[in-house]
């Protein structure tokens, strides 16, 4: 599974290991200005026994392209959610090139098993969180493979949150008895490594635990 | 365009240099034991102008599951054609992770046009050489960016070697005027960094050779 450490694909990687998968979390460390995601991803991979963890490097700054990775000014405030409003946030081909390295490695361990936090609801401008991507990735998938080929595998991408808003994530997240402290969120923290509270990724999270009831645990700290 | 430094992505980015193409190559150093490729992929970009070039690396090894990035045996000798008899030196989903890493900068560069060296006949153990891979592929491109999404572009994944045999491929290097001198193929170079003669890419590219009637100047050398 994917895992970013942010709250859906902890939230994922929960569900997962409740319904008896037995976890492999592959972390992506992209250039990404929000580096201290990739400790939450480390500090979730412990809390929920993942089998391994590898957090691999490829450099996505060497193609620009992204606010969250160039040294630009990050937008401030929720974005409207139009499909042809794609906020300047977007990563060109991410999860592509995510799923890709997470089907190499499944191929190898001989999992078929494949699972990402996307949702389409609040990630709206995002082309590569929608449910027909995500069937076209599959399709591919399963004709790439020395496994698929052969029928030893049938591979799936699992994506359990693709129809779920921020605060039913919460939700689940607290009855898989989550701890939301280990997450992390923020596009843009300070080096007082807190989150910016004024981010898209703040934004929502804020929105979807205030919608949930529930209090974020970052914000007591 | 993806470039290895090999035969058939130098014939490709020649020929798609003749037909007009600003080419931007792109070299994966994915851990491989034949890293002698990877000066090979920097003196055909130099030799064929490409407007850039960029060596990534995503370290395949982390996964494992290849005699191509491990430290295990090659095997000597031609390894049978049947689609079932998938060879050691198969890479899980390696062209997927390629093409996803030539898709990520494709949107960057607002080009739409991606080659690939792939074919299918000298490569028929390789799942991910096969036309029913690359169109899949195409369309989950086409779903997966930003680019596609706006239709402001139409990506399309060029493989103008997908039906030709090595022979032919070496006769195509020969009429666009390709230094063969520059490309390098053996997945097992020795100390001396002379190709084996001995691997499959070697047998292969001596059969293409002979087949074209032309003399391999790096057996020469």
């Amino acid at each position: 599974m994917l895992l970013s450490g942010g709250l859906d694909s902890t939230t994922v990687m929960a569900g997962a290991r409740a319904d008896g998968f037995a976890c492999y979390a592959l972390t992506i460390d992209y250039g990404q200005r929000h580096r201290v995601e990739l400790a939450a991803a480390a500090r979730v991979a412990a809390a929920l026994g993942a089998r391994d963890h590898v957090v691999l490097a490829v450099d996505l700054r060497r193609f620009g392209g992204s606010a969250l990775t160039a040294d630009v000014a990050l937008p401030q405030g929720r974005r409207p959610a139009a499909m042809t409003d794609i906020p300047v946030t977007y990563v060109p081909a991410r999860n592509t090139v995510f799923l890709s390295l997470a089907l190499a490695w499944a191929e190898t361990l001989s999992a078929e098993d494949i699972f990402i936090g996307v949702n389409v609801l609040d990630s709206s401008g995002y082309p590569d969180c929608r449910p027909e991507y995500v069937h076209a990735f599959e399709v591919m998938a399963n004709l790439a493979t020395k496994a698929g080929v052969e029928k030893r595998s049938r591979f799936s991408i699992h994506t359990p949150l693709i129809r779920l808003g921020k605060a039913e994530i919460v939700r689940r997240a607290r009855e898989l008895g989550v701890d939301l402290a280990l997450t992390w969120s923020c596009y843009d923290p300070g080096p007082d490594h807190q989150p910016c509270g004024v981010c898209d990724a703040c934004i929502l999270r804020q929105k979807g635990f205030a919608e949930a009831g529930v209090d974020d645990p970052l914000r007591r700290r």
